[in-house]
């Protein structure tokens, strides 16, 4: 990111990935209202009557996008450090991802509805719109998430167990007659059961099915409460967390509120904290 | 606010914004009894057989409410120290919707079902009946959920982005044939399978379709978590501040930590917290 | 309670009341496989196969439990000491809900179904079985329940005012045509639909009603949030309040764990903890 | 586990059951592939398509795969050191029931589908891929479960017998005519309800039906927040002492407070916390 050297490359460095500049913050809005417009051209485009009266025009507005979405994305390789690092990134990934449905779709008719993966690039917003009290937000809830990815982990592959057993029961408890007609069939039933969508494309029967769909049921009903508990531990450990940071010349005494000017337990002063970012 | 100023306008400032004496009291109660009877009046109004026998009765009973809250309204805007922000105000802008459906109904029939936001009204009750602990409650909870706002916008707009890329993945997987006629509807479906509502009015049909449901169902299922560790975290923080609370003699900050024995602010004695059952 | 009185009474209200005595244990141990098998008979009663060939059985089962539990009721008022408190309680509200259906049913037939109302009788098993462990845990619940009821009659208050304007507005959107008939109804699909029930009984048919109803759906989804996180926080606090008993003689630190010898803030000697109930 | 008898027993004890050689991890390897295999094979017998096609191979497999877990189970019970230990364990009671099914099946066909119980044994999985965070993740939930449990299970036995209650009163207020046949089908109809599941198979046709409905459902989506609530706080509680977990030097007590100076035990200094990011 040498700032230094005045070329066209870094020029265009500072207006696509910058949001310091105000051809920068311009670039950003632009790409937005584009990535928007887009994703509503796809959906009305798959609204029947819609299609049928303006049809030719969207197919035109999305071959104009993803032409424009494939310029942004070479440029984007070519200005970066490091190309590679950019491509293998989550927006890298999701840039490539936003224009692939269109070429593909030549060779397979309706993959172009795939388009609104390009949503994701919208996710840009809250950089682009300079919310850095958003951007920190959504950092923090990223953390708090990642630190407690192998608990949840833990947790989904448990459940998933749970799910492959309450199916095969149920096949062999209904049966193919009740609309049980395979164990994946059941255990999709399983799923739609515990996590409590409950559709009632499928439901048992027989009062033993009942009986088994009812502990299903309660097990989905209850389990909620665990990885729920895990992230709101995690979410609170980060409060607490802000609060280890200075220690009292005093009584020793570590935790301290960020906005604490004296010590709580014995009233000597405190060091400033260090806000960091 | 100046009360002593004996005016006619005064007096009925405090009659109908005033909770301190036994007129302002009377209104109230008064006040409430008409918006519950306005709107039972509404929902009888609907129910077809209802409507057949009494509608002339309702209908009358109707304007004589809709008449009455726009005189009330007038009052209210005349005795405001300040009419433009109270025409502002939540509850002002709410009072101002609660007579509009039925003059609406002169022009386009039907639109007075919608009186039934009159009962955002009936939310002055917890000021009404004098039930300050309520309204403490009340403020609490709004403090904390106001707090949460960001975190939670960050959320609803990741979430609402993940809706739309499963609504276009089963417009694309499973097609106008088994019911997903449109991504609008798909996205319908994806929202209604996210949130575990499942109607079942929309299903999957297909053993690809039934895979990527799950996916969806899972997701739900599992990141109701976030947003109940976000509010959780903040409802915590508040809860034990608030349980233990003291003035700082001193400089008079009162968010100590109940293990607090100085101000953080100025380093002044605290009073001993009072540590109930 | 007065136990030196060996009366008649007094030994009856040992063996009713107490749980002290063997003759106690062993009456509570028959009144639950008594309230048990009294609801189980009725459930039975309930199936059509069943009272097809047992009926006039069950119906001397229901006859004979409830001829029984009406003199225990009896004898519950004579043994009390104060015989309007135990009415008024809980539980002798319970058992006196527990004999009517069967007397009213000679009057209206179908209320003995109601007679299941016993299994509330049932409840009285975590004091039967000795489990202070458990009476301890369900009490703490309890009690932290009890502190959290005006937030969460806040929360419950704002949610059926909520459900009232989606109802009505869906009443309004999709009309009698598409299955709602009336705002009553309308509200009982909107509480469906924000309770992320979801029968789908009742669902919206048009573009707009779709949108509403997702709006319904996700603030459903989002607001569960709030008891969870009003009751999680008060749970939490009770936690944190069983610390908040005793003082460090050295640096006057008060929140100390109940299984503490030492401060943790100066290592003086604690004083003993105060073990209450 | 002595380790230092060389014998042919011994050395089968550390392929089975130890993990800390190459053989015993190769060995688990191979086992959770094995366990896969066969849970896939037994999904795939289920379609009947695919039973048409290769239901003869499929049921060779399956028979292979029974005999080789069988075989396993005979020698881990020949080189445990207390067989009736490991026989009454957790995994050894799994590995039991994923062979019976097979064997049952001659006598009871349509049993073996029951065999997707051996998923139950991928839970090792944590333990063989090494993966000791996962497995200390996995005990940390796990402990703290089993410590609400007694909560949990005051909270599920009364939610139970609301649930009873509910479902007798759909009995009586809607009957068989709208689908409530009997108090055992109108109590699978409140667990549907309550769990908010919803599949609509059963669903309340007249208005007073509608409004106990209605009741059924606000309570379960409040009482969620119950068991999320005690989780919760468990686990938060749990989670705070973990994350700056240090050992006391004097009495070795390592369940201290984040700002614990000095142990709480025994009085001595402790290493001060790392404070990480």
């Amino acid at each position: 990111m040498n700032r230094e050297r005045p070329s066209l490359r870094d020029r265009w460095w500072h207006i696509i990935f910058g949001t310091d500049t105000e051809a920068g913050r311009r670039f950003d809005q632009l790409l937005i209202v584009a990535i928007l417009a887009s994703v509503v051209a796809v959906m009305l485009d798959s609204v029947a009557s819609i299609h049928e009266r303006y049809g030719v025009w969207l197919y035109g507005i999305e071959w104009f996008f993803t032409l424009l979405f494939t310029v942004e994305y070479g440029i984007r390789l070519w200005v970066s450090e490091r190309p590679a690092r950019y491509a293998r990134s989550f927006f890298g990934v999701v840039d490539l991802l936003s224009v692939i449905p269109t070429y593909l779709s030549l060779l397979i008719p309706g993959t172009n509805f795939l388009l609104t993966i390009r949503a994701l690039r919208v996710l840009r917003v809250f950089r682009v719109l300079k919310l850095a009290a958003f951007m920190s937000e959504a950092n923090q809830l990223g953390a708090a998430l990642i630190r407690t990815r192998r608990k949840i982990a833990v947790f989904m592959f448990s459940v998933l167990v749970v799910i492959v057993i309450f199916g095969s029961l149920m096949y062999v408890v209904e049966g193919p007659v009740n609309g049980f007609t395979s164990i994946p069939r059941s255990i999709y039933w399983a799923i739609v059961t515990v996590t409590t969508v409950g559709y009632g494309d499928i439901s048992p029967q027989t009062p033993l099915g009942q009986v088994v769909a009812s502990l299903a049921m309660i097990t989905g009903y209850a389990i909620i409460a665990v990885p729920t508990g895990i992230i709101t531990a995690e979410i609170s450990a980060a409060h607490v967390a802000r609060r280890y940071q200075r220690e009292c010349p005093g009584c020793h005494r570590h935790d301290h509120d960020p906005d604490a000017r004296f010590c709580k337990q014995c009233g000597s002063d405190l060091p400033k904290p260090d806000i960091g970012a």
